[in-house]
């Protein structure tokens, strides 16, 4: 079965309904993936993401590599074992967060020495061995190890960096073809180039003659504005292969997820969503929400009165307002539900809109309502 | 319909089961009612209470009053829609967090006076106003204020509080027929006079010659040994009207929670299996397991062989140690789920054995098995 099948283009736009088969079943896209860093994905159960629709999530081998270690979940049978998930997993290779939470002793061209966020411990991880060890706890999508820069690097290091993750790039494709060589490991290849047009079309150009299964777009959402997200995103995607799946990393607000389904994204990932439930914060098809605010204290309805979750169904927004006060456990589990429900539902309703041909209309109306009212 | 009927009673102790029905529902007895101090049951939905068999949750009044206050949840239409619970609630009056937690300015016999620990604000919970209060947000199982006294506190302070809190009993009663004559409003009296037993009697005789309708025992585990526990719990219950039902206050361990089924006691609650699940505890067969212990790193068994929940049928050791490493809010959801699960178990076993007629026998396996083996 191919790995990816695109379902239907649409017309008026780059957006596109097709269908990801990994060895743990379907994935339906464009999707939304959770952020499942450490092995869960923050204050849901495996059952209610099930029940949501959720068909994969992602992890991170940064922080399984610290925390339980490789060694535990490959004993215990992988990572769908060890924590119970019974569909897909991508798992990203920890080059973002060594980069952005780790003391960073070296780089070299071929790899980086860094120091625990744990304990201090000194560790190295290289192109080949973030292959092995995603492949090791059997993950269904591997990332290759990127150098993930600062916003808005200057030209020389943003040039050093791209040239590097495409050295890096080669060696992944390499290290893929000799632990499992013609099986069903599936890899994606990471367009860096910051904020360069030339260097994106580099990297783009570099990663679309290599042996990958799926193209990702990193380094964006770093702090740059909307218009120049969409601008690199919709240059870069240009030297790409569009007939693999395209995955734009750290995307999951609602507008910019439509936004970048519209040019042609497949895939995105993000903590947002589950975070800012922790923090009270929750979507609405009129924009977000704060749940703290005090002209909800006696406000009896849902948080979204068209939204079919659970949340939703059962709960006042006068209630979740009192939890997320007294500092409840509950208040982050019932508004990751509802924010997770929405972004799931924002994608299907896209999917389908898209299968249908009148993507642009639903977009258009989704953003005009979710735009005009945020809290 | 009766409100408490006994089924049968244990030939060879005091052990009974029989069941209550409130205006909610029913309640099978013996009991162990999780603690839902502020409108939730910390780190669990209802429907996964609803699942593990739970019948009745406490809320305590004291908690409740201060946020989001009485106001917000009697417009919700009470407690019970205001928290989407479709079961028993008994609330506790919160004479014991107005005695254990704020600054109390002045206790008279006609109430205290208290600091709120949210803002310092001054509040007044009389005997009536916390009947009202509790009859306001529609509470099935209504306690009465008592003053609660530091333990081993001395003769004359402990008869001075037990006099109070026995006038305030009859206050109770009164305020109650009052607002409520001949209606569904079920009212307990409590049972306190420390540990001194002369003070015991009286405070159990007067309770007794009140139109309560069951009696629960105060001031008790509050730091005493265990034997001294039972004794007063045995002494008082020999002064109690033994076809009401009988509820001790703030006990919940496993061995202490069959103790006090074979001394007569019919309802318990405790914060504490909810929050050792916080904590990384575990209720199991053969005694508690703390799991951030290193042994369990590589342990794929779960929790406990022989227990059918959803963390046991689902979840490895390795994988909870993980979590609870990891700070992960499924760490809480996980062991709460198996901790209530076990005890509901333990007493829904304890009352079939009753039925059947071999409490004893089952009680003296459990106590071996269990106390043989603390991590």
């Amino acid at each position: 079965m191919a790995f990816f099948k695109i379902l239907k283009k649409d017309t008026k736009s780059s957006a596109r309904a097709g269908v990801i088969t990994t060895k743990s079943g379907i994935v339906k896209t464009p999707v939304f993936m959770p952020v499942g860093t450490k092995a869960t994905v923050k204050a849901i159960t495996n059952e209610q993401l099930y029940e949501e629709g959720c068909e994969i999530i992602l992890g991170n081998l940064y922080h399984l590599y610290l925390q339980p270690g490789i060694d535990v979940i490959e004993k215990a049978g992988g990572l769908h074992k060890f924590m119970n998930w019974k569909r897909s997993i991508l798992t990203d290779s920890g080059g973002f967060q060594v980069f952005s939470l780790s003391r960073i002793r070296k780089i070299t061209d071929s790899g980086v020495e860094f120091k625990s966020i744990i304990d201090g411990s000194s560790h190295f991880f290289s192109p080949g061995n973030v292959i092995k060890m995603q492949y090791r706890i059997g993950s269904d999508i591997i990332m290759v190890l990127d150098e993930c820069i600062p916003f808005n690097e200057d030209y020389n290091y943003t040039l050093d960096a791209a040239k590097r993750t495409m050295e890096w790039a080669e060696i992944s494709i390499k290290t893929k073809n000799k632990i499992n060589p013609g099986g069903d490991l599936k890899v994606f290849g990471i367009v860096q180039g910051g904020f360069i047009k030339s260097l994106r079309k580099f990297c783009a150009q570099s990663v679309s003659q290599m042996d990958f299964d799926g193209v990702a777009i990193g380094g964006l959402s770093v702090g740059e504005k909307k218009e120049q997200t969409i601008e690199i995103l919709n240059y870069t995607a240009g030297f790409l292969d569009n007939k693999k799946p395209l995955y734009f990393m750290g995307l999951g607000d609602p507008a910019g997820v439509i936004e970048a389904i519209e040019n042609g994204v497949d895939m995105f990932d993000c903590a947002m969503p589950t975070r800012i439930s922790r923090n009270g914060s929750a979507f609405t098809a009129e924009g977000r929400v704060n749940i703290k605010n005090k002209k909800y204290t006696y406000d009896y309805t849902p948080l979204d009165e068209t939204c079919n979750c659970y949340t939703c169904k059962n709960y006042s927004r006068s209630y979740l307002r009192h939890l997320f006060k007294s500092n409840e456990i509950l208040s982050s589990i019932l508004l990751t539900i509802h924010n997770l429900h929405f972004i799931f539902n924002l994608i299907n309703q896209s999917r389908d809109s898209i299968l249908s041909g009148n993507f642009i209309d639903f977009k258009t109306k989704f953003l005009k309502n979710y735009i005009k009212n945020e809290d």
